[in-house]
């Protein structure tokens, strides 16, 4: 069994509304940063799982994600990253 | 000027207590996802930046994360990606 360290992002579904990614935009305009377009917010999570191997362990992840990470109506998830810990 | 789309990744700083990590590992394991160890819950961040270059737009992000988006006491951030939108 090796640790291994998977990182996820969740972010929202494209074409629905953000109002945290919309009250950063508004924020950062507000302090200046006139070049910020459209700015989204989603989580960023760093599991350890201990597995056999790195594809064992990217399929453990997915089925978090699918059962209690993500909500399957409003966000999509990606992995980022499979690395041993 | 292009448009960029540029990725961050801010965690709660290694050693601080994270509880919203110790809730999660504690909903995995009770739905039976035992082989997880640590959890670290963090925000993704992806902006639309107007800029020159990929190198400013760079610049321009951490000047934000450094005034707003990331708190410097308890949080880390890194630039995960700077890709033309």
């Amino acid at each position: 069994m090796t640790r291994f360290r998977v990182a996820v992002h969740i972010v929202p579904r494209r074409g629905i509304l953000d109002p945290q990614g919309k009250a950063v935009a508004d924020a950062l305009h507000a302090l200046g940063f006139a070049a910020v377009g459209d700015v989204r917010v989603g989580r960023h999570l760093v599991l350890e799982v201990e597995s056999d191997d790195a594809d064992h362990a990217a399929t453990r992840v997915r089925a978090m994600c699918d059962q209690l990470l993500a909500n399957p109506v409003t966000e999509d998830y990606e992995l980022a990253g499979v690395t041993p810990a």
